[in-house]
């Protein structure tokens, strides 16, 4: 797990938010570690496989996620429904695509899979890899997401 | 999605549980479902690529992953802990290498992703394809594990 493909995954989540809902994330410090875990209400996960293989989990808080279905779709929601589902696989595909398209320009060629949508208050995602994690989380004015990746040889 | 790519998936779950935890699971009806939602209290998910493109879950009750971790491991769980994590993930990778070997036979060949793992009472994962999904619920003597399968071309 390569510092250098930090960038991919955090250009990638600020300009699918900005593009799609108009909202601008503030990043955190991205780190490295192990055993990470993250909690949230709703999260898209997709897995990648190529020369390395891994998987990316995109994780929001409720009042993230209420803030993008009204700015995406002028829809006030109370609970995740499945349009906020949709929504977040959506969102989680084209993150996917973007990063995949600048981890290409650095020589990391990656397949991706179709993602899967948690939902559930308070769950927690842990990526099964020996190594380190990309953790990169983000704040908007009224929630975050968190990214999280994970890739070995 | 084809019937013929159900009978893998029931045959790897049926095995990995019986080799690694001794239990004798009976498999209930296999559907085909769109827009099936499953819940449970931890799962394994990975990502499938290659000819088709899709996602594997493999989701517990606690009666049954307490279970388990007896049978496997000689622990009496009262929570979901790193453990049970590490073990639903390894039961994840090997389900889903178990059939990806038969689909291989049937002239499939699919790179799998790495597991992540999810915990959290009830949650619901939700598979982001358009086409329908392989659903195959098992029932052991304390509780069930459901396994949902995408692929899509």
């Amino acid at each position: 797990m390569e510092v250098k493909y930090i960038n991919p995954f955090l250009s990638a989540t600020s300009n699918v938010l900005k593009t799609m809902a108009f909202i601008d994330l503030t990043p955190g410090k991205p780190s490295l570690k192990k055993d990470a875990v993250v909690i949230g209400d709703v999260s898209g996960i997709i897995g990648l496989t190529g020369e390395v293989h891994g998987s990316l989990s995109v994780t929001f808080t409720f009042s993230l996620i209420k803030e993008i279905m009204n700015n995406m779709l002028g829809e006030t929601i109370d609970e995740i429904t499945e349009d906020v589902k949709d929504a977040v696989g959506e969102m989680t595909n084209m993150i996917c695509g973007d990063a995949r398209r600048a981890l290409q320009q650095e020589g990391l060629n990656l397949s991706a899979a179709i993602p899967t949508i948690i939902s559930g208050k308070n769950h927690t995602i842990k990526h099964a890899v020996k190594g380190p994690i990309i953790v990169i989380p983000f704040k908007s004015g009224t929630g975050q997401v968190i990214i999280e990746v994970s890739l070995e040889g």
